[in-house]
């Protein structure tokens, strides 16, 4: 994207008015007193002037050359001025009105109209349903926000304006600013994709912040982050709604896609937010260049209890209670009074002064086993706040290993709190809040050392049945037949058991004789049918055994669907240390892999399996295309690695069996990119082996 | 305790000084301009005058009979005074003075004698180690609090004294007042169960907010906060260190005593709070009695961003988004513009103003399927702040339904924000947090309805084996023999599986050889043995493979232990559907269900067994002594009760026969007190079996 859409020369705009109460009037405002130093032309045809300016009937009365028109009119005369901007050549549109796609039908129609002929006459386009954008590196106001809180480092876009309002505020608060900030609205044609981009090269941004309520190209997305130079802090909320709706799978009912877009987000050099105040102070941190290069932190308060609750905090967090270095506590002893502690939580006491907390901070920035400071501090009797606030400044502006403020309270603090804030510090009455933020700028800090990106043009594709796939393939997503699952299993070298799918009771028990114990199971297509019925009989030991079970399932099968003599799985019996679930579903269509597919591709997802895989729904993911690393640290996140690792003189089991599985999966995704959802649960792990015991491929275009 | 303690007729100063820095100028202070209108009595005799009273050079220089006595003067000379207090007969003590328990051992004696010759006097004292204390009530202030934010309806016990000035200064901002704030330090002789009574008869008290960081008599608390006719607001931070240190049982890795007290707090009428925060904002909606009655919220909202991000949060916490009824959702469409939407959360669009606020939350309010209402605003360009506030100011006045108000943003709401407290509203910038009190709000009001107290007395006790237990009894905790763990196991009807113990091959098949499938482990005296060695086989199916690893078990316990010909235990086999474990720690030592043991008693845990225990750590607790209800709750609370409960079409298992076993064990804690920690692991359970495979009970004293 052209960086010059942000600060064109010229802008019209369509619907300015003279009543100060309108969107129109108020942008036409920000533009002139932001100090816009380009042309500006009111355009409405009921008024000869506008706040001392000329204004014009149409666009096309404009008789220079026109950079960019700001549309403020209903929905319904919005096409009619997009026609005239195709006639007078602009560059770019943009559209502040509402009442298109978030309306519904009608309104979606509308919108894809304007944006398709905007297209076609190579006029690129912001909105609508836009607040307008704000490029403070030009003193560009093209927005109704209420505020601009001035320049500063970070580009901000947004895709709710309203989300937008409410960070500006607090912004405004602070004086803290943007160098960009931006409303894409319904992003007919401008998404957030093209801006990370651009904002890669615009010299007074160092961060990228986004709020999204959708990513509309997942897989550029992942690697525009991926191959970000900039930070982006990412605050993406909702969508607990499932991955996959349509479809029985586990997977299925496992996966949000919120987990998907949690996932895309810590693939890239990204941080996720929780909420507006946690995406305003992560921005601020890296604004001010406050993010800790490691877990290690020093407490210092001046009261036991708040100690205790930050301690509480650091282990839930992921972070680190540093073991100060002896030379410090030899420091602490010397410079505290004998009651203090000097065991990190360190407590300077209730009468401790701005010299105390001085002593204790710098003693503590100095010892190598600390990365961050959280100073805490509670308004007893004779507690020097604005001394104590002054003592965290002047530290802080000599080292680079950032100090946390919580101060408790709330009126006698305010002092120190503004102090503070006016030399950027952090500041918060919320010891959790803090601390989790510390912990996330952490894990962002451990997370872009390691950057090793795979691409789908990486991975060997091998896909030998892919004609009797799109044969399967209907309107609605199916199962892949039993048989057609195996061989695509054995063409990746999925290990599975011996097996054999048969109608005929000779031909089972010949393959059973020499295999007891065998597990008997009806096959994927039976199970499909809603009816429960008990489909799998597990450790047959006997032949006898074996027939009673064989015509057991089969008058169960018959029942169900007719069939007399139904298809019927036997499978050797393959014992296990631990069962593993391996999911997958697909973010997109079938085409995600090409070059112009759009969407996040396949969610890899892997943890507990067996019958407690809902019960603890202990499932970590990764986003395909990745690598071997990558999968290994999702393991290393699930519980079920304790078991893996062989915790308590356990023996270890087969990770790097494991991980080929993982591999091998990956690359049959890949080739067989119409698989919508995966299900292989449980995978057998031994000590020495892997094997997918029950495999279910479900595709869709 | 005598409510006069609180409410002197006279007090003498002790330490006072004419110096303004000096704590104890502050307290008389704090006395007098608080309008004390007994009579204050400064006591130093450097001193002829103090702020233009007559100065004591000694207590028993003063004529008058004297109530009480505060002491802020070295700890080194606080004997004497004590002495002088019970030579003058006064009623009771404060002392402020740090310098005792908290700094060590002579500290701690000090403490100690000067509590003993009080005691033995019949006087009774609050500290040391203590900020004071506030009787709003009475108008008497004798504290060197910062700041005393007035009289209000709640009792405020703080063991800490700097979280209590950092409440006080949340509270002076809000105007928001307490009855009584009562600082009780280092807890010599007062301590919080006797307030929490006392404040069950101050007409003044609403509820009671206690910050401790120890309890000093867990089970009378427990039994006080069971009958406590006004709510707890508690908040006990830290003490994540193991419940029983010294003992290698899975219990004791898996509970901490944090554990047992948030168990405590859910047990009565109370509610856990997590950071002085919540405490505080948690304080002001029961003084406002703004407790949802049930847990369906409406949210209302002028943006879809943040309505989302409420939405993850209600169903996180607990509460459930409210179904809004035909009626309500007729009369949204009407009153509404159609672009908004009207299913909750409903969404009033970024040009709502304060009438379409208060039609929306007034519709809302009139439905039965709401609960409490969550009202979010971001400041858009035209949105009416004060406005908004005053709609909301206007309906809550109007109803008991609560409504809560998060405004987002900070410079520009402020105006709004202000005037919601003004009329104590709730109000707050963070969605999360909000939501969250919500649900604790909601939980505590469910569990006081409810409210069946079971004491130890009512528990029927079975003892036969006590002699051979106390018989085993060492200054170290120590595990049971098996054999006396059957006894106990069998003499409160707890199931295990037919089993057998000899160091004998022959007596060991004649038990197997009818019994096949069978197991094989080492005893818990060899297994007490640090060294791993392979010490259960399972499954044995044979007499030869029972020979062999005979043969080898007892191989690897006599290179352990040394013993030729070791004991060996033989069960019967039992196939479950899940694994279960049952587990307990004791709180208090043995004497614990005696009138006079201090402590928690044993807190009961039961989760996931088997080899998942310590991975999932799916564990709930409860408290002996308690009902089956309880009980039942605790199962309900763990995510293994999915498989109790057959989710999916899966079989229900025998939970009535679960909780017969948890009866059971309840009875068998009360009767064996000096079982220290017991581990059930795994407890077999079937669809209509419990089976106790393992138990292991450690005992001391």
């Amino acid at each position: 994207m052209n960086a010059d859409i942000l600060n064109p020369r010229s802008i019209a705009i369509v619907g300015a008015s003279t009543n100060p109460k309108k969107i129109s009037t108020i942008i036409l405002q920000n533009l002139v007193s932001g100090g816009y130093n380009g042309k500006v032309y009111p355009v409405n045809p009921k008024y000869e002037e506008i706040v001392g300016r000329k204004s014009y009937p149409s666009i096309l009365s404009i008789e220079e050359d026109l950079d960019q028109v700001c549309i403020v009119i209903p929905s319904h005369l919005v096409e009619e001025v997009i026609d005239q901007c195709i006639e007078k050549k602009v560059k770019s549109v943009v559209i502040i009105s509402a009442g298109f796609k978030e309306t519904g039908k009608e309104g979606r129609l509308l919108e894809e109209g304007i944006a398709k002929k905007l297209k076609n006459a190579n006029i690129r386009l912001i909105g609508p349903n836009s607040l307008g954008y704000i490029n403070n590196n030009e003193n560009i106001n093209l927005s109704f926000a209420r505020k601009n809180p001035g320049s500063g480092d970070i580009a901000f876009i947004s895709q709710s304006g309203a989300l937008c309002t409410a960070i500006l505020d607090m912004a405004c608060e602070d004086n803290f600013g943007f160098s960009h900030i931006i409303s894409i609205g319904n992003k007919a044609d401008i998404f957030e994709n093209e801006l990370i981009e651009m904002f890669q090269n615009d010299e007074n941004t160092k961060a990228i912040a986004l709020y999204m309520e959708e990513f509309s190209d997942g897989k550029e997305f992942v690697k525009l982050a991926q191959a970000s130079k900039k930070p982006l802090v990412v605050i993406a909320p909702g969508s607990s709604e499932k991955a996959v709706e349509a479809i029985s799978s586990h997977t299925g009912s496992l996966v949000s896609s919120y987990d998907t877009i949690t996932t895309a987000i810590n693939k890239g050099n990204a941080i996720q937010a929780q909420s507006s105040v946690e995406l305003y102070n992560i921005m601020k941190l890296i604004s001010n260049e406050r993010i800790p290069r490691g877990k290690k932190i020093a407490v210092v308060s001046n009261a036991g209890g708040p100690g205790i609750i930050a301690t509480d905090n650091i282990e839930k967090h992921g972070l680190i209670l540093s073991e100060l270095g002896e030379k410090t506590t030899k420091k602490l002893l010397k410079e505290l009074p004998s009651a203090s502690s000097v065991k990190n939580p360190i407590d300077l006491l209730g009468d401790a002064l701005a010299d105390r907390f001085e002593q204790a901070i710098s003693i503590c920035e100095d010892d190598k086993e600390v990365d961050s400071i959280l100073v805490i501090l509670t308004p007893q009797l004779i507690t020097d706040i604005v001394g104590t606030a002054r003592a965290i400044i002047k530290i802080q502006n000599k080292t680079s290993k950032p100090i946390f403020a919580c101060f408790l309270g709330n009126h006698d603090i305010k002092s120190g709190v503004n102090l503070l804030k006016e030399y950027n510090i952090y500041t918060s009455s919320n010891i959790e809040a803090t601390i989790e933020i510390i912990g996330k700028l952490v894990k962002y800090n451990n997370n872009i050392a390691k950057k090793d990106v795979v691409e789908v043009k990486d991975i060997k594709i091998s896909a030998k049945h892919i004609d009797k796939v799109k044969e399967c393939l209907s309107s609605e997503a199916v199962i892949l037949p039993d048989d057609i699952t195996e061989s695509i299993l054995k063409e990746h070298n999925i290990v599975i058991p011996e097996q054999i799918i048969t109608p005929h009771i000779e031909n089972a028990i010949e393959f059973s004789i020499n295999r007891f114990p065998v597990v008997m199971k009806a096959t994927s297509k039976d199970l499909a049918h809603k009816t429960d019925f008990k489909a799998v009989h597990l450790d047959i030991r006997t032949i006898s055994e074996f027939e009673s079970k064989f015509y057991e399932l089969r008058e169960a099968i018959s029942k169900v669907t007719g069939t007399t003599s139904p298809d019927i799985l036997i499978q050797e019996m393959v014992k296990s240390n631990t069962e593993v679930f391996i999911g997958a579903t697909r973010q997109g269509d079938s085409k995600i892999y090409q070059d112009k597919g759009k969407g996040f591709g396949h969610l890899l997802a892997i943890g507990q399996g067996g019958i407690y895989t809902e019960v603890y729904k202990d499932i970590k993911h990764v986003l395909i295309p990745t690598n071997r690393e990558d999968m290994l640290e999702a393991i290393s996140e699930t519980r079920l690695s304790m078991i893996v690792d062989g915790y308590r003189g356990r023996p270890t089991l087969a990770k790097e069996k494991l991980l080929d599985m993982l591999e091998n999966i990956q690359r049959l995704l890949v080739s067989y990119p119409h698989i919508i959802s995966m299900d292989i649960n449980p995978v057998m792990l031994t000590e020495d082996k892997v094997v997918a015991v029950d495999a279910k491929l479900y595709i869709k275009d």
